[in-house]
């Protein structure tokens, strides 16, 4: 019997727990031995709750209880959780958490103290809630050089974009329906302007590249500018607007993104739609592979925290390498980067075509019955820099959305 | 540095070594030391290969090595495979295989055979080609009872499908193509017969239910009887044709099958096109989640065997924990197991539908104009052994195919 503590009992907390009393069977058959929840940590009391007689409020009960050889982070946030998680490896314990915030900024340095101290520190829920995705970077892709990440990291923004399309709706509308089913918070910053997915791609370039990915560095755009209008017309050329947080190896420099861009139905990505999650990643000998699932929510959030609390239990006092060295990796500029461009503009075809294409070269232009005085048209490929002089010599540009390479 | 031996330099032995050169560093980093193939079994001779110093013709060469830990099995077939693995599990060495019809026959022997040697016998490129689907059901989702995984697991099935789809050919012409491509063997029918489909949802049924399942007891239905007409009349429902491999647990019972099927687009399957593999898997508190790539081909099989001779260098000496028990699962009949039938008719609408509501019940009844004299309904929900009763009150059938519930 393994003891455990839960630092957190709120929705992925109490999802754990869930998780480890439905299967409690099938999960000790798998991990060789039982797992006994012994503390959950909380600032609340939970008086009517199972689990009441389980919570404390002081970490140095659980710090201090020799018995306890796994610790779960489900609070979120980086205070006190790097403290606590920190403080945990240093007694030698083996710690699982789902915070992505916590492992994107100190996920090489808490890696190296689990290896120390021949414990482990897992987080596969901090990417793409129950979806394997750090396991099998870690322990599946190792006959390859990974060459390229692209994911739809964040359910929320992937569900507004999917509402928008489906009942035509605009940007704001199709937030407030989200928040009103719960799928995106009262402050929604933090998943429609991109940061959410920011940190998930920082977490998954570390892992594929050996090195320290700054989430800081990494250039990144929400989807708030998009209207209904961008759905339209790109839907006419054939596209999907997608968040994408994509991070490509060209020529031995490491590009890393997250922004909308334009997908065709070629690519794997084109068809996760709603709060779904799927991540494209492609190996030099091993080709296509992606793994698509449910990107957040209690229960498969809280499965894949589980998931690694076996994986522990299996790897008690044996640490299993996980290749993310403290070495800052300095990232490529987005501004060299190639990729063809859909631009949103008003006035008609007729009258402005010369002038586009005396700029970018020919263009595909289209205009919409439905929407008057605006078009559209995708530019030729050139680098980022590029397109920014070339847009700065046209007026009445409504938006602009880059177009992703098949 | 870790002595291997690979047996068989054909299609997949060649891609090993052509692997482990390409990405030697990469590899070492992951594995903790580098990787010297020191034998290579065959029995011909390759007198300018680069690798010919390494051939040797005589097993007991490399058995009888003490400096061999692990043996890769990449010749197929059962015989001298399975003596061989067999041998070398006796003697505490660790095996890697890509080899199906050994993993879905011996399996469970294998395994346990490892685990009393205190060595490892793993098999992740048997299935889905470089997929990770092994090693995720193994090590990744553990905190969930599997209830459901529907694959498509055989790349050749599906290339034929989709070209017949998109160039309206029949089955004959498509599968000729096919084997002018290289995509399907000159003796087809182990594909297009749904038997090394079989042989794969066997595997990973009996990992993902823990016991034996044999493959002889599962309902195996290939391709070859699918026409031009069945892809036009059930495109036009809106439907796309899968060879599909399915394994459902339905109040206790297991039913596993292999046999074409109808899927929606709501369908994560639906989008898995040519040559690619896809693997649905369902789990009771994870919900959903797909894994989707390269089913076949050199390259993808073989970084799929290289990750497992990574995995096994990690844990040279110490048993990665499988469960696939030797009890057999003795699985549901599928003519007890309930859906909806898509049925192709002579006839015309307007004289049959009378007829075929008797005994049916309402329909979804189609015809094409295009396709004189015949046309193609769904039928309501029935179990299996119902809807055979049913048909044979009903001359002039020229097709029918199960539909997948969504």
């Amino acid at each position: 019997m393994v003891n455990i503590a839960i630092l957190g009992y709120g929705t992925v907390g109490s999802g754990v727990v869930e998780v480890i009393q439905t299967n409690y069977d099938s999960i000790q058959k798998k991990a060789g031995q039982g797992i006994c929840i012994k503390y959950i940590l909380d600032l609340r009391d939970f008086p009517n709750d199972p689990m009441q007689e389980k919570i404390v409020h002081d970490y140095d009960i659980i710090l201090n209880d020799k018995e306890i050889n796994i610790i779960v982070e489900v609070m979120g946030g980086l205070d006190p959780a790097y403290r606590f998680v920190k403080a945990a490896l240093e007694q030698g314990k083996s710690v699982v958490t789902s915070n992505k915030e916590l492992v994107a900024k100190y996920g090489s340095e808490l890696i190296a103290l689990a290896k120390a101290k021949n414990s482990n520190f897992l987080f596969e829920a901090s990417v793409g809630g129950g979806i394997p995705i750090i396991r099998p970077l870690n322990q599946s892709l190792t006959a390859d050089e990974i060459c390229e990440i692209i994911g739809i990291l964040n359910g929320t923004t992937n569900y507004i974009l999917t509402k928008m399309k489906q009942d035509g709706s605009e940007f704001a509308d199709a937030l407030k329906e989200a928040q009103e089913l719960g799928f995106a918070e009262r402050d929604p910053s933090a998943d429609i302007e991109g940061y959410d997915a920011c940190r998930k791609i920082a977490i998954l370039s570390s892992l594929a590249y050996g090195g320290q990915v700054d989430y800081e560095d990494i250039y990144t755009e929400g989807i708030s500018q998009i209207t209904r209008n961008d759905i339209w017309f790109t839907q006419k050329f054939g596209y999907e607007i997608k968040l994408l947080a994509s991070s490509k190896k060209i020529d031995g420099k490491i590009y890393v993104s997250v922004a909308p861009a334009l997908i065709t139905e070629k690519n794997p990505l084109y068809s996760v739609f709603g709060v779904f999650n799927g991540i494209f990643v492609k190996g030099n000998v091993l080709g296509d592979v992606m793994f698509y699932g449910s990107g957040a929510g209690k229960l498969p959030t809280a499965s894949a925290v589980v998931s690694d609390i076996v994986d522990e239990i299996k790897h008690l006092h044996t640490n299993i390498m996980t290749s993310w060295a403290s070495k800052k990796i300095e990232l490529g500029e987005i501004s060299e980067s190639k990729k063809k461009f859909f631009v949103r503009i008003e006035g008609k075809i007729k009258d402005r075509l010369e002038e586009i294409e005396r700029i970018f070269g020919i263009v595909n232009a289209i205009e919409i019955e439905e929407i008057e005085n605006e078009f559209a048209f995708i530019t030729p490929i050139l680098t980022e820099k590029e397109f920014i002089q070339k847009k700065e010599r046209l007026s009445g540009i409504c938006n602009r959305i880059r177009v992703e390479s098949e």
